[in-house]
């Protein structure tokens, strides 16, 4: 029987930095990339990352990736840590390509049971002008450029990666009963974004750090006014807020403030 | 004699909508496109608009849409309403399409003499996963790029609508020589662009809510430095500024006053 | 022997303005090109740029340009002269066209050995409705698309220019064993970028305004925390550094202030 082939470039490669548009950045990876193919397809999905924020575009490509179709090269620039010892990474998963920093950007694709990681030998791939403080021009824009073009295979980036960074924000732990994740989010309006999916089993209470929440409504109408609520949001994952009011105020809480979930283990299925 | 066809698709969906670029909205509607027709071009308008500014949306796509080729799908997602009983609405102009939400977004393209509604069959092409706060994602985006692709024609979308939401905002009342208008917006000098275009007969006087303007003149040299004057602006409607100065600051006022006009009657030609 | 054509288009156009994204001017050049010629591929550089800041986008096109590929139309409307009587101007140099006011914006292209400049006829290719505020879509798009779809060649533009407009703030000068040029841009770190090159002659000191900084160094760790330093930096040119620190704040200077450079003139390879 035949297999798919794990990755078959279609030509377009998606963009997500923290540069923003006032500087020349952005610019100067499509440049690169458009010299190395000039028919490749760009597509921005966000310049305006936080500066630096690695759990933050993490998160971003949590929720963006898994929609694209397979044969995407999707390329995320938001480097801390460029200059120093840091691998570059390109992940395989999903039938796609991931190239970045290894910081763990992908946290959320290596989940994927046909994850696989490789680090960039620069000395055979960077750019003869590597720069020490912008890898995304001098590196990783030409390695994405090559495999969304088919120049360059997974299996050529360099040396199998058996240990990329994964980070903690995205982790959730189960024990039992008990679910804890963490809030990824905030929201405009104040919700609190949990990375706890969707739970087949009967929720039996919810709480913010300490604070108990209640168990899961299915929407803001079932709760008073001003009361506490959670449900599963846009993102597939529980969502923490008050109705018509800001959960984050209300709780005094932010990114990072731990969510647990007990759940009734007599009515799990999975 | 050949019949043009109403809606040839160019393989293109513009996108407007409020959602900034610091989230993930705009990137997920992307990859819902891509994954539904991988050759789709997608081409950024504006993730600028003010949130849930539907006047200030409609009045970007009716000075941007009209420039376009026919054959292009205007993908248009500023949606205070989601999740009511509001219908996803397809509007065919211009031998063009228009997806997005029936709140009046659309109401300059309605005044085309071609132009036909058609409320979308949520239940038939919606997601499977389709949230109550994120139908961007889950409705407009697959309905877009179906459009776009070639994959779904403007009559099977839905029912027929008649009766299309349509905004004051951008509404234009004659009654014999008194042509009455607003102010849509007021740009960065302090400019007052309203929405009353440009006119064949001789302008008597224009007022800014009880405030005489005098006449129209040709361009800001026609009046002396720190006066009042009205002209025809760069999106064809008359303009009221003050030359070297804001007239938002002069007259205290800003989108949504009132101007009228006055024509000289025995010289209309229309 | 065939000599290599000047200009051959692949049908790309790249943007860099200074109209943001909440208005629809941006929308409106991309319109009116691709009504020209639908096939066109738009490639955003920048919206950002500060408003009427044309020494800010010379710098974004000198980092940015030269790293595209040939055959490519860069289209820049940052231009506060519009209405006056500054010419329209098509910039050829390195095999790929310029579309934008004669307002210096093309400064760094103008160096290329290859360069020729052409006022564009404006009569000629002007749409009908020619704004006396709006030549971004009214003139430079609709000429930017014809030169990238191959509809009009450069030596149809207009007239030769042989003065173009150059901008002072990107001028080096060399007296002897001196070279002065300027501050040009300052990052959100407070280093101080500089228009002067990496050089191939020992550097012996380095000024800012008067203030001596010391000679080059070739890493950060080369200094002391809170030391002053100069390196080159990701532009290829000498930027001026605190370590751990923002030189910005400690000289309390910002664009546009004079560096000099002495260098060991009896080392000069050039």
């Amino acid at each position: 029987m035949a297999r798919l082939p794990e990755f078959e470039p279609i030509g377009l490669v998606t963009l997500i930095t923290d540069f923003g548009e006032r500087d020349h950045y952005v610019a100067a990876m499509k440049g690169v990339m458009l010299a190395i193919a000039a028919e490749l397809r760009l597509v921005d999905l966000s310049h305006q990352i936080a500066p630096q924020d690695v759990d933050g575009a993490a998160w971003f490509a949590r929720n963006s990736y898994p929609l694209f179709p397979a044969g995407c090269v999707h390329l995320a620039v938001v480097d801390p840590g460029v200059g120093s010892a840091r691998h570059g990474l390109v992940v395989l998963a999903r039938r796609s390509l991931f190239v970045g920093p290894d910081n763990g950007l992908f946290t959320a694709l290596l989940e994927s049971d046909d994850a696989a990681c490789r680090a960039i030998d620069t000395a055979r791939y960077a750019r003869a002008e590597l720069s020490t403080t912008f890898h995304g021009r001098d590196l990783f824009a030409p390695v994405a450029a090559r495999l969304a073009s088919g120049r360059l295979a997974f299996a050529d980036v360099g040396p199998r990666l058996d240990d990329p960074q994964r980070l903690a924000s995205l982790a959730v732990d189960r024990d039992g009963a008990v679910i804890r994740g963490r809030v990824v989010d905030v929201d405009h309006f104040g919700n609190l974004i949990t990375n706890i999916g969707a739970l087949s089993a009967r929720t039996l209470s919810v709480h913010v750090d300490s604070v108990p929440i209640g168990s899961l409504v299915t929407t803001y109408a079932d709760v008073a006014t001003n009361q506490l609520l959670a449900l599963v949001g846009s993102c597939g994952t529980i969502e923490v807020s008050v109705r018509d009011g800001s959960a984050a105020k209300r709780l005094n809480v932010g990114r990072g403030a731990t969510v647990s979930i007990v759940v009734d283990e007599s009515e799990t299925h999975e």
